[in-house]
């Protein structure tokens, strides 16, 4: 399998808000959201690894910011870090505003997944090069990320999540 | 208003199909694809004109393949050209092959929204300038097609769509 | 076949307006009703052909007039014309007021299905026989929009429309 | 107030039952049955009353016969009596074979609405006159299940419903 | 098969009231309501049996009070009394205040379920034993809404429904 | 403001998986639950504060299991410890076999909540005393959970995070 870079799994979701998507004080339903994160993430781990794939964790949401009715919003999904079947997906989140066209920033997310056969089991996924310097930073991130994530779940005892372990001592 | 260009008003929505989402035989539910492609148009129509938008006309659509459950669909949709205060939208929708990533085209559409101020009336849109071949080709037509509408809705005498006429007659 | 005639493929769907259904100014969204049309035409589709049948186009849809939150919206969808297996759906859309129970349309749709087999091959439909002087209008009209059709689909030399190309020379 | 007839108040909704609408063994949800009835009731209740309407009750819903996934399903909503400012909407569901075109009934069920003004408060509605044999049993099985509901509520007592009494009395 | 109490089949759905689940007047619409009943009820009657379960009726429900958007609903439902196959399931659902935690009464609904194997047929179900002063007020009211249920429907005379006969003749 | 008992919080939403809650595999969608959790823990937050209650973040979703079609899906959703006015969600997911009735864990999750008012304006809530073992243990996780998200957010430096610190040096 060749490597792949972050581009090559780029998903873009752009969708309006409906009144349908709302939550009672008139802003996108947080649940809407992570919903259509989980959509595009998906999107975003099959481009990459050309297989069935299957959500195994949401490491990390923000919602710093309402997204009101109507509000167009626009996900970014790519595959940040590639390990032997799992893969980090690294989601940006956008809202723009309409007369001025300028777009900021409403929220990040992270998710994993795994790929797996007709039979549910686990499969090899390509390498990922990343090639831009925050496709770098995010690259690297996603090892400390995947210790913690086996910390918390009691896999992994903290003493031998060494990149972790230096972030707390070297600091 | 400055001239736009249609890649200014390009929205890209891509989703995956769940079951929910399916007719009784398993494939796409076509009403489902027409909302979808509704909620794609309505944002080109509204980056390009900046605007509050509302859909005129949908005034073509054709269903030439079927999207079976699980598909990754991807519509495209650019404004193709601007009339005073309507716009016609042209969406392209794609289809992916999970294992080689080819992606064919399922179908295209083309919508007609106009942009409206806080009351509801009618407000003035920039002009479109083409710029490849292609959106060159789809803005010639564009006015074709609004000479149709107008005649087919009895607003516009036949005799004087004159670029329809010469479509019969030179041909 | 027995031939039909357009009141035996009739399908009312008259339903309300709900919030979920609205879009961001409070109206019936274009997509709802998109789909609501979509179901309604392909009743009527399956009532004169007793076929399973799918959408192959929406020819042309308007969109006169907004429908508000809490709207009662009547469909009634009619076979116009049938073909060799493919049928045009004329649809009518209303909504009526509460308070003097007075109806006013709202929208015209027309959208084109075919009957299939179990396996998707197309198979052959009963004759439409129309019988009031609207359901008459309407079959003819259907001949020059198949030719459209066919044209804008680049199946169809211009030249070869014959009954489209008498509708702008003989005007 | 004139006094109308249960055909004035006669609602249709005929539509189709998709995946998204089906439980877990590919039959018509319960529920999405519920609702849509709730919805012709509604309907019907407003057409003869002129008024916004609620729900008040659902007295009585049989579920008769399996309605699997792709059926095509009417229900035709009349209004059967009409008290002070109450409505008791009785409903009528039926099914077809798609081959022969043959309809069956698949569900009855009774539902009562109220007329009420803005402020939220009941107002009288129209005398109905049932025309039909069947109109005139179900306009007379009314005001027994009328005061079975207040019974059932401990609004009456049973000594004090003198239509019920007599059912079982006289038998 | 070991007799059960009706605390065995408990079945709790809290859930909250978002925009998508409201009628036009921005309270939560009936049919919705409807639907999650349904929901609660099906989990009710299959902790019961253990058994595949289907709607059979639903007997009685009210809607006395508005459930605002918002609004936290809890949902409880519990098996009433079991007869040979089928099994009565009695729902309170209960909206609170926010600012005091206070709740109050909404709803009560009574539901019809009977247990299948695979094919389709009714089987057996444990027998049921009410505990608390509620829950066999409830047990013995069973038996008359049953009686009361086959002569609505016309399968028992009035005559031979003994306990809805004493009810009006001991009055 | 008095303090308050994690039971005191406790929200119960239990429900089943309809076909349009799945994934073309079959199970339900990750989104789905996503959102129901969502729901669930907006409860247990607005329990807790009495207040009204905004998503802040989503700490950590592991997705263990699948969840087939038609299963019964308990959620459980307890504050385990409040901060100043934010509040960590703790949920548990269960699901139960039809025949022996045993239930087994399927995911765990955490969620942070922020109480605010009328204007949006974070709130002081009541503060958190567990009582049961696992209930201390959460309570104590709590914080370093808080730290570790302030650090991966850039808010707090991994050498303030003494809690966090601990864990890594002395193991």
């Amino acid at each position: 399998m060749n490597p792949k870079t972050p581009s090559q799994s780029l998903a873009i979701l752009t969708d309006i808000v409906l009144p349908s998507e709302t939550n009672p004080i008139g802003n996108m339903f947080g649940g809407e959201l992570l919903a259509r994160m989980d959509r595009a993430a998906s999107i975003s781990a099959r481009r990459h690894s050309m297989r069935i794939v299957a959500t195994v964790s949401v490491n990390h949401v923000d919602f710093n910011k309402m997204i009101p009715l109507g509000s167009v919003v626009t996900i970014e999904a790519k595959v940040s870090r590639a390990f032997k079947s799992s893969m980090e997906i690294y989601l940006d989140v956008w809202i723009e505003d309409r007369e001025s066209g300028v777009r900021s920033k409403s929220n990040e997310a992270i998710y994993t997944f795994v790929a797996v056969d007709e039979t549910g089991r686990p499969v090899s996924v390509p390498e990922l090069v990343p090639e831009t310097k925050l496709e770098k930073l995010r690259f690297e991130g996603a090892l400390r990320r995947k210790q913690l994530s086996l910390v918390l779940a009691g896999k992994m005892k903290p003493g031998e999540a060494s990149e972790l372990k230096a972030l707390f001592i070297e600091d």
